[in-house]
């Protein structure tokens, strides 16, 4: 794959701090346990959409430290030979569990879960948190602007506003996967296989003597797919009545036209008319210009008749939430004799203390509708019965109860990791595009609102709920 | 350099569509004239800083299309097999001016020019913005903060935040550009010589059986540049006496502590008589946790001990306007004869109508202060006579003037390429940056202000203005 880099250096510096004082004060091999999770879905969505999973998988297989980043280490005179000779045949050996990409995930929940030797699981949060924030940050935002649009295709346009290449050509991935269908971009598709697509800028337009003459030529040039842009001058006054002028003289019924400035409800809505009266209702309308899941709700409800989307800025930055808070935090140690050991991080925030331990999720099903009911979360060594009911809990209003049955439970994390070797079967874009479409038709349409939707439903064990409420309990009589 | 990959396939679909277009109807070597412009200053600011250009740079000197992009487009369908051979020897024969990175600009005015052929004008397009939108945003938030701190030590500590590898490197790099002071990523001092710093992780403090033995045992591995978080548990009853503790048992008096939560006002004027108490004068304070401008200008205002912030997420993303709508438009065209044709784009929006033609622009400063007056735009052959007083007006209100005498007159754009050869010398990054402190030191602190700024001139020569009112004239009365 074209630009397949080694990311290994692309860490906080402080991990390296750490590290070095983890081997030289013996805690190097110390296993840890390490979870990945978010705490407040963008744009106060009810769910957020895992991606990122692919170049966290690459990026552990690449993981190793070449001689320019050695002397680079060496030159800052902050460690140790033994450490840097250590860094050298450094490698990743543990474990890593995660949600597959596509899946829907919610706050509080692990969705990757790292038990490796405590320099290792330390070294890696810096790269594991960009990849997944940003992908699942992308995903999310796409999803939303997809399910908006009702059916109607959704295109990536973003890449000149896009935060770096990374954010352009991984942006075009994630929206992809969350059900756009399609990029502007060529090295996306070059790399990733999102079909791109792409016609004429306002340019084309401005290189002729004139409108006409421009949509003539480009007609000429691509008689079968043209989508001419019909806002360079004025929309219904000289834009579509010279596409409609082109597209018959030239037999063309198949094309389409793009706006990308103006009101577009009202726009489209005359441009519909006037193309349905020369006989071209063949051509598609497509409309641009600072689109997002509102603005497409709002033109939709209002009757626009655009067939097709193209969102730029809006999507490939997540505009209105451009950052997804996922986290990685310590969750349990093993001591000297591999006993573990939950750890917790406590907060004056409630929202921001951990649950600890290494753990096992489950997502539950309804059998009669197939529809997601809650993700319950225990501790690792529990084996918990779901043939039989469940009473489930809120964690935080425990006396907020009901109990389950005739459902089926499903593991959140896939193994990925074992001992340092890949052992997942990396999917395809296309069945993690799929997956996607599938998990998220499994949300009952209120955890699918986008303001103010039902709070899903991620429940603890009786047994992990006791251990967190112990551990919370003993932080506060602690000195510490 | 690590990473310097080549990104020509990095490009919108539709600039190789109409490639192909100019291709076969013999426009392709058509000179023609784009200008990069912006049009609003992100957060209501008084005006941005350039930054993206060595990117920009790389990437036409490394401008090429290899196999693997020619073999996908032949697979595509779309493109002539003589549009193909000439793709596969395709270069950048054109030339480019640009203002340098480092330097504030305004909206409006050209930051970037191209003379090339229609088709490699056109199909850098892509790539450029997104290179100069990206860094030119992240350095305009820097550059934000980097005041409000009123001169103390900012750091950026973005990277799991950003969005994808790029933006954590460039936007580590805009940032230092703009005037932050180091970065936590150890890859973009590798790359960019940035100063990378950093210390410990809460997960640090978990490691150890209580805070005090976190905080020993980090000490004696880094006696002299241990920087203690001290918010793992709690700041005042635990961190803060641990690490006074700690200090004082070790004898160390020229380290820091970093407080990650709460309420840093509070907390840092505690600390700080907490430490000074304690004979600890020298300890520095360090602060972090979803800081910006707005919150660090309070911070100060109200009397916050702090020597020093990390500023993380909106920083890396510039998350309250995460995008920067840097353009580009076509100017002007070269007629058969080698005349050079203004070309103007209109729009409902007054705004968002371009300025005209082949041009030139000055930053004009005054004797006396040193300080910025007017940025000043003519035609490409105007020859002004800047030894004499000048007369600008303001391009909309036409009857405000002011004649500006004892001024210097600068170009704004440099040349950077001339007939696809680099004629620019790179400037290390340490220039860029004291290029910055510099030109933002001449801007009036009007123009400075965070919301509300002066709004800075940027006017047209008589001569310009002129020509622009006759094509807005003449489009008015088109049936175009």
């Amino acid at each position: 794959m074209k630009h397949d880099v080694n990311y290994t250096m692309l860490a906080d510096f402080y991990e390296l701090t750490m590290g070095n004082g983890y081997f030289q004060t013996g805690l190097k091999d110390r296993i840890c346990y390490f979870d990945v999770f978010f705490r407040s879905v963008p744009d106060g969505g009810g769910f957020a959409i895992a991606a990122g999973l692919e170049q966290v998988v690459h990026y552990i297989q690449n993981l190793c430290f070449d001689q320019e980043d050695l002397d680079y280490l060496r030159n800052k005179g902050t460690f140790s030979q033994a450490f840097l000779d250590y860094l050298s045949t450094f490698r990743f050996t543990g474990d890593i569990w995660a949600v597959p990409e596509g899946t829907p995930i919610f706050p509080r929940e692990p969705i990757l879960t790292v038990r490796a030797p405590a320099i290792q699981a330390q070294f890696i949060e810096t790269y594991l948190l960009l990849a997944l924030n940003h992908q699942s940050l992308i995903a999310t935002k796409s999803n939303r602007i997809v399910r908006a649009a009702e059916g109607k295709m959704v295109s990536e346009f973003g890449s000149r506003r896009a935060q770096g290449a990374d954010g352009a050509l991984l942006g075009a991935r994630a929206s992809y996967i969350a059900g756009a269908g399609g990029t502007a971009c060529a090295l996306s598709e070059l790399m990733f296989h999102i079909p791109a697509t792409g016609t004429m800028a306002h340019s084309w337009v401005q290189m002729f003597p004139d409108e006409y003459t421009a949509f003539t030529t480009y007609c000429q040039v691509y008689p079968n797919t043209a989508t001419l842009l019909v806002d360079t001058y004025n929309v219904l006054k000289s834009g579509v009545p010279n596409a409609i002028r082109v597209f018959r003289e030239q037999g063309i019924t198949t094309g389409a036209i793009r706006i990308d400035s103006g009101d577009l409800t009202y726009l489209s809505k005359r441009a519909r008319e006037m193309l349905d009266e020369a006989g071209l209702s063949d051509i598609k309308i497509v409309a641009s210009n600072s689109l997002d899941e509102y603005i497409i709700r709002d033109l939709l409800t209002q009757g626009a008749r655009i067939d097709a989307f193209g969102v730029g800025e809006r999507l490939i930055t997540s505009k209105s939430e451009p950052v997804f808070g996922g986290v990685y935090k310590l969750a349990a140690i093993e001591d000297e004799q591999g006993r573990v050991i939950p750890k917790i991080k406590v907060s004056e925030n409630a929202a921001k203390v951990t649950i600890p331990h290494f753990k096992k999720a489950y997502r539950l099903f309804e059998n009669a509708t197939g529809k997601a009911m809650a993700d319950y979360i225990c501790v690792y060594d529990e084996q918990p019965d779901f043939t039989k009911p469940l009473e489930l809990f809120d964690p935080e209003a425990t006396w907020k109860r009901k109990t389950v049955s005739d459902y089926t439970a499903r593991p959140l994390l896939e193994p990925i990791f074992q001992q340092g070797e890949l052992v997942y079967k990396l999917p395809t874009i296309q069945e993690i595009r799929a997956r996607c479409t599938r998990e998220v038709d499994s949300l009952w349409d209120e955890v699918k609102r986008f303001e103010f939707p039902h709070n899903y439903y991620v429940d603890l064990s009786e047994k992990l709920w006791g251990i967190r409420a112990q551990l919370l309990d003993a932080k506060k009589h602690s000195k510490d």
